[in-house]
């Protein structure tokens, strides 16, 4: 059925840059935004709906139920058993998935050109109208918590990570995992399962992303046939989560665990994140880290550490400004055999202080550049990874703009904003030091 | 109005100890619990009303409202002007008062015996005739910032506290400061307050304790008159908060500030809290408070830091098992002036291990039985004392007899159960170490 008000929706082309799939966004009635990136070099499209909803928008208490419930959604509709969507995919040719984060939940197929119409006939049923019958709910549970203890509680490594999340995060939900604390998750219940669909699971939260071998209006004749009909979710909440309050004392974590192969050490600092229409701070956080930890020969973490001064075996930095809230800039150091952690961690504040007096190397920042724009270029040929882009930040609240301003936004840094970006992040009353190690060298140290 | 189905109500005198103001405990029709206790030494009653609500009922993103909501109270109803309530004790002679903690809210009144219904009647009032005018609430949100500006945020040691709570909880809303976190605090509207008391300010929600020159019946007509009136909150939810995670990693924290006189470490560790109806392990965990740290001059404590090596100038232990879920045991040291607070740190370390090792002295452990013992026996001789430990107890999910037994259950606690106790305690993945400091000193550190 398609919609006699089709005037009511919004069709929009945007501007495509020179070397860009053309990309067009448009926003049906019941509020279901969609982008459609178009690449007719093969007969293939990836179909993806982001929810608007992620872990950081649980209830305290319930942790875990937004990953709990991606699980429930490949149970039964009226019309679909348990299981069919994935199981029609693959059958025809096709692969499906599905992840949740802090801020956003997604669910994807990529299949032939010509199958389209079968998976968003099938994404559409379960948007709104899933059945978790009372004996699927436990099952699932069981599922994640079997993956927790795959995932987790089996991984030093991750394990660590959680607590020193745990202790970056004052108060913010991010501090808590994705998956779940153990003990929260197995209180879950179906009635949980049952408040969370009908308020996130609807087409005003969501974003319908379909890239590949299709033209925008193919996309808006189907999205409208299987979408346009679904009832949006009257007086949404906004996504307001508690904030940090000042950071004023910096946090040191040791996490002895007998499994651990390598101990490393791992630093946090909590960094402002992206913010739609003012990207520029998080752009000179992302080149910062370049600068620091992007290529081990030649970063400054690298040429000082592992060149330089021979303490480490590994240095990296990572920052992803990727969402709703402030979030983490990153530094791990995993030393050579015979330097402790307090010497690697010695090496690495030494590291910085001299990096911050000492600025940025010009040629290394030009190498920097060029390395961003050949990524970034090559970024747009890549169209299942721009589909995940604009799923993304559209789910995180960015506009189409932002998605498509951000590669000059990236190449507008100057040298002189990465400095400011580093002086400002590096204040260690924010930041979450973490040693992983082994039981009897924690002892030594 | 006495109610005709008074047969309803259940009215029970407890065996009092020997020593033991007479004690009795009803509960209304409509919920409400009381607890008498009558000591006619002197015409004076202490009337008080205990809420089971306090910060760490909390929603998330909504710190501070209970604590608000206290101030609140002090607002007017359809036949009290606001202020009238204080303003009416002091006029009679009497003085009230009011506090929030993390589990329960409460507000008293002393005043002559006399005077009794005066107050009730009052207090039975605001339970559930509050009214919450369009301008008092924010003129009243602008003094609880200006208590948070006053109380926490010009004092570093009340801010290190804050942040080390923070990161000793991982998950709990212990970890969240009972006046709020700041940002929180400036968004808490009217709504807020409107939705938190008719839910929670309820005689099915609260405790009622006069203690002082009264009988048990006269508090029981003034109760069924001004209290038995009023209505229940129907399916009050369970207190059912979310719980700790396995804490894996021992946490440290390093506060600088340059207002910060006399630099300290704390080191808390997660304690079980007392259990109703099994209080044995949080006995023996408050009688090892005592013996590490009771009195600066015999204490482990004491003896092995301030007059052993002479480290420290100040060494305290102290535990308070009255909560509802796990809460903290904790340690302060004080240095000397030319002891670094690592070296302090050290120090402490070394004097628990060798407590550990060395066990109890025989001779000290004696003398702090007796302590307690006196300490219990002069408990019972302070009324006003007596009233707050049976309001808090009931408010937190304790027994009349769980607050009577209390005393035997300290005594009978042996040199095993502590160091058991101590050895199940000190465990450091639970716990958090935290220095206040000069900023000068941490660089030297």
């Amino acid at each position: 059925m398609v919609r006699a008000s089709l005037a009511a929706a919004f069709l929009w082309f945007v501007a495509a840059p020179l070397w860009a799939s053309p990309v067009s966004h448009f926003t049906l009635e019941n509020g279901l935004e969609a982008v459609v990136i178009e690449d007719h070099r093969a007969p293939v499209v990836v179909h993806m709906v982001w929810y608007k909803v992620g872990s950081a928008d649980e209830l305290r208490g319930k942790s875990g139920i937004a990953h709990y419930f991606e699980h429930l959604m490949f149970k039964g509709t009226d019309t679909m058993a348990a299981g069919e969507l994935s199981k029609t995919v693959a059958a025809n040719g096709g692969s499906d998935n599905a992840f949740t984060s802090y801020d956003y939940t997604a669910y994807y197929q990529r299949i032939a050109a010509d199958r389209l119409e079968l998976v968003m006939k099938m994404e559409a049923d379960r948007m709104r109208h899933l059945k978790i019958s009372p004996d699927d709910w436990k099952t699932e549970r069981d599922v994640i918590l079997e993956e927790r203890a795959q995932r987790t509680d089996s991984d030093p490594g991750a394990l660590f990570g959680e607590q020193k999340n745990a202790a970056q995060f004052l108060n913010h939900p991010y501090g808590t995992p994705i998956i779940g604390w153990r003990q929260e998750m197995e209180a879950l219940t179906r009635d949980d399962a049952l408040a969370w669909y009908p308020k996130y699971y609807a087409p005003n939260n969501a974003v319908l992303v379909v890239a590949g071998d299709v033209t925008p209006d193919q996309v808006r004749t189907l999205a409208e046939t299987y979408y346009g009909v679904l009832a949006p979710t009257p007086d949404l909440p906004e996504r307001q989560r508690p904030q940090e309050p000042p950071q004023l004392a910096e946090r040191r974590l040791v996490f002895p665990d007998a499994r651990v192969a390598q101990p490393y050490l791992s630093r946090s600092y909590l960094a402002p994140e992206r913010d739609p229409g003012d990207q520029k701070q998080a752009a000179a956080l992302t080149v910062l880290a370049e600068v620091l930890g992007g290529n081990s020969a030649t970063s400054v973490l690298g040429r000082k550490l592992i060149f330089g001064d021979g303490s480490a075996i590994y240095a990296s930095a990572y920052y992803d400004g990727m969402a709703i809230d402030d979030t983490t800039f990153n530094l791990a150091v995993m030393p050579v055999a015979d330097v402790t952690l307090p010497e690697a961690e010695a090496a690495l504040d030494r590291a910085l202080a001299d990096f911050l007096k000492e600025g940025i190397d010009p040629a290394q920042f030009e190498r920097i550049r060029t390395r961003i724009r050949a990524s970034e270029i090559y970024a747009q040929d890549n169209t299942e990874g721009l589909a995940r882009r604009y799923g993304e930040a559209l789910a995180s609240g960015f506009s189409i703009e932002d998605v498509q301003s951000w590669p000059d936004v990236l190449m507008s840094v100057t040298e002189e904003d990465v400095m400011a970006a580093a002086h400002a992040v590096f204040d260690k009353r924010h930041a979450v030091t973490g040693y992983l190690t082994r039981p009897e060298q924690e002892a030594a140290q």
